[in-house]
């Protein structure tokens, strides 16, 4: 299935020579070479996925994709497992923090239930349930072979969706409780040089004994799967989680469908370390948006060569850093679109009348 | 004249009840405790300025001072100091970098020139010019002890305006060739602990070989002057500019009449280190937005203990960053006033169907 399903939902790659053209452009801009940084990158870079040197984002949506996780039964986060329905209901009914934030950017939200533990009933949630919560991964695989696949497939669904509802910027965030402890043992299965005390952080919330537990959850949990250096799909089939699964479709599609996708916190990033693992080419359609405090995030994304632009010391999840990238790359776009070039400050006529004569026709 | 100056203009303080109850607003907010990290910060920092648990942003301006700099006559800048007209002109035209991103979100610009060495005829362009140009720090003070008051009266002048044009937030940028010189000297001068090749970087663009020689700049004026660990306004005067003059005005005259100001890149720091070395209570308005690319920047960030928020590498100045973390801020409100709370939460029916029962009336 997962042969079929990559052949079918091919990459796409940016326009290199359009991208060359933007760039170009961007070093005419009435400013020094290359001062604006990273905005000037980013629209370099939506110019080549757009296909045009005069991008403009359009409709932007954040999908969050709920799941539970069996690995709670392990006391592992701070949390009780019930909250995953509780926000995911939330998030849809527009009062969490994503759902703030991405009004407030102009954003809608797209929110699927790919896996809670429960049937949830609320208007407006996408109903793609693969299993009602994963297995505990430190007794038994996460999800089937099957499983991981449909919920990859969930995810390349809802771009190829948005797509036809012409969004132009996705954001790929999730709900689910236990998820910082499934987003590190993928860090630690797929990062295997790294000690694992330095991957795993306090999720939203854990106590120091909770902590040290967490870190041997996963430790066991990776060395009973024997997984440590596994192909990425292994990995994510047996430690990961449907929302993970689901993200990682999200990418994959943003890539096969031509469409930008902005990364929120550690969970979203294991999602597109994966992403990137399995088709390297997913890694030109995405954007990094804020630095997690989630030591694993800086290391995938270290990994990965990016860089988040955001230091907000954020961890709730939920998707809540892609609202405020979105708004970044607006004002990238802007910069490249609407800034005066060199070349048009070299036809104003004279502009400056000095008392000492030595500034005229400057 | 600087005392009555300091005595007229005197701080105001952010209402610490009103900032507690925000905090606690905050703390019951439907989220893991301080996951909105920074976002959280600032809105609860923002109600104490404003005095109201409920903040939100309305009109927004970033003020940009231009001045030229007599330092430039010793070759430590990249472009010709013609340019500071040239492109003075151009913001206020509204093609340039602050321009296009003041713009995009929703701000406008004050554009003041302080000390531009030409006449400068545009319309928009706000006539405060203290002198035609600094002198060159390097073989004399870069101003009088009545010019520099008359600058940062300068600023706080505008701040008046804006405030009573109804302007709820301001930013501080600048627009002066040689003004990174200006204000590594200052840091130089008020950072004495720090070798000044920690602190000189290489502004819009400069060669190593020039690089070199504006550390040699920097290291010789400071030392002609004799101003190591001098007061902060005498540094100002002696190799300080009118554009930071003036911001360090902006900065007073914000806290004076209780606006949030956003500090810019490298220059907007220095006038901002200045003004809290002067009016300690001025850091409570403060709000850093990008991290410059300036080594200096970065000092001067520390000694304060203020965090930017965003990474984007820019090294432009106009007061760009500004607009950016303008956008922030208004997201960080939006999370404070919209968010559900856990209470709201606890009123809410039942809404789970489980088929296994375990999940009804959460």
């Amino acid at each position: 299935m997962w042969k079929d399903l990559i052949t079918i939902y091919a990459p796409l790659r940016p326009d290199y020579e359009i991208q060359q053209k933007a760039q170009a452009h961007c070093d005419a801009l009435l400013k020094p070479l290359g001062s604006l940084g990273v905005l000037e990158e980013i629209a370099v870079r939506l110019a080549g996925i757009y296909g045009t040197t005069t991008p403009v984002i359009g409709k932007k949506s954040v999908i969050v994709m709920a799941a539970d996780n069996g690995v709670t039964d392990e006391g592992v986060a701070s949390a009780p497992k019930e909250f995953t329905a509780i926000q995911t209901r939330h998030i849809v009914k527009g009062v969490t923090g994503v759902a703030v934030l991405a009004a407030q950017n102009g954003a809608d939200l797209r929110v699927v239930d790919i896996g809670i533990d429960g049937d949830l009933q609320v208007e407006g949630l996408v109903h793609e349930k693969i299993r009602y919560g994963t297995g505990n991964l430190l007794r038994e695989e996460a999800m089937s072979k099957d499983e991981v696949c449909r919920a990859i497939m969930v995810g390349i669904r809802q771009v190829q969706i948005l797509k036809h509802q012409g969004y132009t910027l996705l954001g790929a965030g999730e709900m689910g409780i236990g998820n910082t402890t499934t987003s590190s043992a993928i860090a630690h299965a797929l990062l295997p040089g790294i000690p694992v005390e330095q991957l795993v952080g306090k999720g939203a919330g854990l106590t120091q004994d909770a902590y040290i537990h967490k870190v041997k959850v996963i430790e066991d949990a990776v060395r009973y799967h024997g997984i440590l250096e596994e192909d990425a799909l292994t990995v994510l089939q047996k430690v990961g989680g449907l929302d993970i699964a689901g993200m990682v479709g999200c990418y994959i599609g943003a890539c096969h469908y031509g469409l930008p996708i902005v990364i929120d916190g550690v969970i979203s990033m294991a999602a597109a370390f994966i992403a990137w693992k399995l088709v390297p080419e997913t890694a030109a359609y995405m954007f990094a948006s804020h630095c997690s405090m989630e030591p694993a995030y800086r290391a995938m994304a270290q990994a990965m060569g990016l860089k988040p632009v955001l230091m907000l010391n954020m961890r709730l999840g939920e998707g809540s850093g892609c609202p405020l990238m979105f708004s970044v790359m607006e004002s990238a776009c802007a910069v490249l679109n609407t800034m005066a070039t060199f070349a048009d400050v070299d036809t104003c006529d004279d502009f400056l009348v000095d008392n000492r004569g030595d500034l005229k026709n400057v």
